[in-house]
């Protein structure tokens, strides 16, 4: 069983739902997205969970088809900074491209979301594998890579550097002396590097958690490493526990060697949830939802993933193995989705069919009743294969009602998860340290650990 | 008088206020500038009042000197996602850079801002004429003033291409049938210029006023070209009712050859305000404000105005008009601040003290009674020098609460201003009229307007 007490849990808020037919269900109006009051609404529901913090997806792009499927979404950190408004202990993950952002911006922004919410923001580091952002942004394709994931890592460190350039006791707010700040303590942070120039310092003070909380979802090799290096919290796709748990001991690991403690580093896999009272109710509720799809669709979402054409894909046989390639010559895409898929398919020869009914965006499905959601959840949790979940409930908001008021009860009685909030910032509930300034001199590092 | 029934008055949130001693004075805490609720506040005193907008000027690096002033301030695209929220009609403008930015990034996030506010948003172009920011993009120094406009003059093209690229009925949300949108009306936008090339769409449709307000701010022959051709709104600096009639005739006539309707561009200079029941009482507070800056404080104002050490400033005499250059050589800082500053002392023979009790904040100083403010704003809307106010209290939130409620009664009484918000948008606040896409079809637009 991993160090933690509990796990965490995060709200995967995708769309109208994971099941890719969510929105044809009709539960919410098909411009949900674009409504503010959507995603509010979402995570007053995860909050009455206790819930560690709701996630939203992004690239700067246009994704799928507009005809077919609702498209076009709130930017993250505006639209996080609406739902931390709307309540008062759960944690905001925004996803923001280190690709197509600048440090000293984004850095700023983050931080600002982070004073709003009372230290509860998160980064998700994302590179944007599509060319569709890329051209965005006067490329003609995404940038191969591992360029991406060489400018991700400077940026990172930039971006730390500015949330660290204001020492935490910089301010010391004297109006009738007429002294804001200590100037010794708000540093320039000067980084000379081969993608950046940053003089500094950010606009933007320490905020009550220090600065936001890093995750990082790739789990290529670039994407690894600068996880293990820099990151709080990991989002991975893991189809079997098998994977699950050597990916765990890996990234561990891998934190061990760069001198952090494992602890630090939470790893918090995906799964895709269908639940009904009886496994029979869930199994209808998936149907229900998959009937929208058809058998083309179905396969669609395989096609999507793997970058093959829809034409190479045989619903009843095998995936085409000789048609696709090795991972690691997959440039342009997802590394860790197509891994991940290619794994399960491979491991229990699966035919196209099956292997969409095992993932869904990309993530491990299950479909079942509270009892065998919580179950699958604690053998993850006790087997040392997930610090906590990344949840993609199948339709917005009834997967989430169910999954708080029916799962989160089970999870509780098992011990496995919190009753009530213990603390305020996103740092508290996934049990995170307190981030000294990396510019703090240790006399004032010593004096706040005393006080 | 200007064809517009009534004036526009937008509340400039400076700080702790528009006199640079406010924060001594302690109405707030010397945090407030890093707390949102001092933000909602004033905007809530504001919609009492039935202002058009609250506006936050900005900029991507810590100014002044923060060791003797409130320094850092939250990033205004998610500060205002805030104070829309905790209000219900008035106007959220947000100062953001074209040069520091990409367009599809503030496209996005600003059209956000703009859904999430229900069309309320504004964004005020400006271009960042300081070092500082400049060094924060890996830049050495702020480019030139004609390569800032330049790009400036494409960046705002693109942004409103962005905001067009879906028509206003692009979506057609039938879930049943599984239509989203039509995407013959969702449009790549496909630029490609000297500093941008973008592909589009955005990944945001139009909101509920199209699109965001634009505004600008440059007084200089690139923020007078750029400003009459594509904003909403100027702000500018006008320190005597001579310039002002000139300056709204300019940009009036500049808008007109533009082939615009010179209704559809309004002026509103900015004007700083220091009042109490009597003048006497403004005056009173004037000093007591003063009191905290001393003699090299008022002079510190005009030398960081116009760019001259402290140390070629005689309080008791003229301006060294041998150390100031022309204002067209004045290549890194605000054209239009500098000039309105040397216009008053000139034509006034002014010294410097007198010079610093004249403005403020860089803009007109009022100290009066609100019969005095109300009467001096009233001369400047009727004589054809001012559609509106962008408006600079002394001190937050005690200047903004008198001007609300001392002010505007009599404003309303003299049939100047509104008694209530008659529209949901701030264009409906502005008088705007609804801007269809650039991409719609004829048809499109006729059936929209026949709706």
């Amino acid at each position: 069983m991993p160090a933690q007490a509990h796990m965490s849990i995060g709200m995967n808020i995708l769309g109208h739902g994971g099941h890719q037919a969510a929105w044809r269900q009709a539960e919410v109006e098909p411009r949900a997205c674009l409504d503010v009051s959507y995603y509010q609404n979402i995570a007053r529901i995860s909050e009455r969970g206790t819930l560690d913090a709701i996630f939203l997806a992004d690239g700067p792009a246009l994704g799928g088809d507009v005809g077919s499927q609702p498209a076009g979404r709130l930017e993250p950190t505006v639209l996080l900074t609406a739902v931390a408004l709307a309540t008062t202990h759960i944690g905001v993950i925004a996803t923001c491209s280190s690709s197509y952002n600048s440090p000293y911006n984004l850095a700023r922004r983050l931080q600002s979301v982070d004073h709003i919410s009372g230290g509860r923001t998160a980064w998700n580091v994302v590179t944007n594998a599509g060319d569709a952002a890329a051209r965005n942004f006067g490329l003609a394709g995404a940038p191969v890579h591992a360029d991406r994931y060489g400018r991700a890592d400077e940026f990172v460190d930039v971006v730390v550097k500015l949330w660290d350039s204001w020492e935490d006791d910089a301010i010391i707010g004297d109006a009738a002396a007429g002294i804001y700040a200590d100037p010794a303590k708000v540093h320039e942070i000067d980084h000379h590097g081969p993608h950046f120039v940053v003089r500094g310092p950010l606009n933007v003070p320490r905020s009550p958690q220090g600065r936001p909380v890093i995750v990082q979802a790739g789990s290529s090799e670039g994407g690894k490493a600068l996880g293990s290096r820099r990151a709080d919290a990991i989002f991975t796709t893991q189809t079997t526990l098998e994977d699950g748990i050597a990916f765990y001991q890996e990234m561990k690991s891998r934190a061990r060697g760069w001198g952090r403690n494992p602890d630090h580093l939470k790893i918090m896999p995906g799964i895709s949830t269908v639940i009904g009272s009886t496994e029979g109710e869930a199994q209808r509720r998936c149907d229900e939802l998959d009937s929208w799809l058809g058998e083309q669709g179905l396969a669609g979402q395989i096609a999507q993933r793997t970058g093959l054409p829809l034409s190479a894909l045989d619903l009843d046989g095998p995936l085409p193995w000789e048609k696709i390639g090795k991972v690691v010559d997959f440039e342009r895409g997802s590394h860790g989705f197509l891994e991940a898929q290619l794994n399960l398919a491979r491991r229990e020869g699966l035919t196209v069919r099956q292997l969409s009914r095992r993932i869904r965006s990309g993530h491990r499905l299950v479909v079942g009743s509270p009892e065998q959601v919580a179950d699958t959840m604690e053998q993850w949790f006790r087997a040392g294969a997930a610090d906590g979940f990344n949840l993609m409930p199948d339709m917005f908001p009834s997967g989430a009602e169910i999954f708080v008021d029916e799962v989160v009860p089970i999870l509780r009685a098992r011990g496995l998860f919190r009753h009530e909030y213990t603390g305020t910032t996103l740092r508290d509930h996934l049990g995170l340290p307190y981030p000294h300034s990396q510019f703090a001199t240790p006399e004032a590092g010593r004096r706040q650990d005393a006080s």
